[in-house]
């Protein structure tokens, strides 16, 4: 394997959680250059059926984070990215939402691209109607996939509450023929 | 933005679709190498929701175009991934389907970071029984979620049938708050 292809691959497979964060601000471009990763993930039919309000005011923060058990990790995220399917672009259920899949994830590369710190919160989507009405967006039109929560890491918190990062082998879901 | 922020931005964003493909031996080294970057991807409660059945064969690979309007596609690919929800490990229909999503978009980087070509069937999830038939599985267990087809890309294909690849811009799905 080439140099570049080991490091490619390296840098999709350490992708990981962050959770705690650091007050330090994070440029407009990085989140930026982030929503450029979601803009090219795949959709079918090419339909990118997808909308973000990118949230960094603090009381904005504060009303998601009522929203959610996962509260402090959005308030001590520089940004949120709340994330909603577009119903209206929408076309096939599970297509959709696999494109949003596809999409959350290119954000989360995105992050990590950047060197910064994310997590997806989906439990979030419990209370999606609360989250709409934050927005003041109609649930008939948008309805709400996860926030992505994107900051500088704390890294001494992180390496401290650090568990192992556990996946299934290969040969668990994977066969041959 | 640092050198390496910029070469990952630029690896994700480029990342697309390639349809054509020369008859090439793909070593198996390269598909362990893509399915372990679909294997950190993100899921709910770390639920990891997927089957893959890796298709190589080529009457496998036949049985399997019969059930797709791009069958030509799967046939010159090298190899068919063939991609399972396995919905005994689901927890949530939304974020089992974006897992699937994020899934699969981490298989096609995978792709693109051997150098290879990719591309997402969707449309054969509309002939999902005939594929669980070929592979045995009951759909009670296992969802198809589509298929990845992969190989060395025709280059000179793929450049003259090249269509300009497009996307909304940022401004068109993206508020700031």
């Amino acid at each position: 394997m080439s140099k570049k292809s080991s490091d490619y691959i390296e840098f999709i497979t350490s992708r990981k959680s962050t959770r705690n964060f650091i007050f330090e601000e994070v440029p407009r471009e990085a989140i930026e250059n982030i929503l450029e990763c979601g803009r090219w993930a795949p959709s079918g039919l090419n339909n990118q059926p997808w909308r973000v309000c990118v949230s960094q005011h603090p009381s904005l923060k504060k009303m998601l984070a009522e929203a959610t058990e996962y509260g402090g990790i959005l308030e001590s995220a520089y940004y949120n990215l709340v994330i909603f399917l577009d119903l209206e672009k929408g076309y096939n259920r599970v297509k959709d939402l696999q494109a949003i899949g596809a999409f959350m994830e290119n954000l989360l590369l995105g992050a990590h691209a950047m060197g910064l710190g994310a997590v997806w919160i989906g439990e979030i989507i419990n209370n999606k109607e609360q989250v709409n009405e934050i927005f003041k967006l109609s649930p008939d039109k948008y309805e709400l996939m996860g926030v992505i929560a994107i900051g500088a890491p704390d890294e001494q918190l992180e390496t401290k509450k650090e568990k192992e990062r556990t996946r299934r082998p290969l040969d668990e879901f994977v066969e041959w023929y």
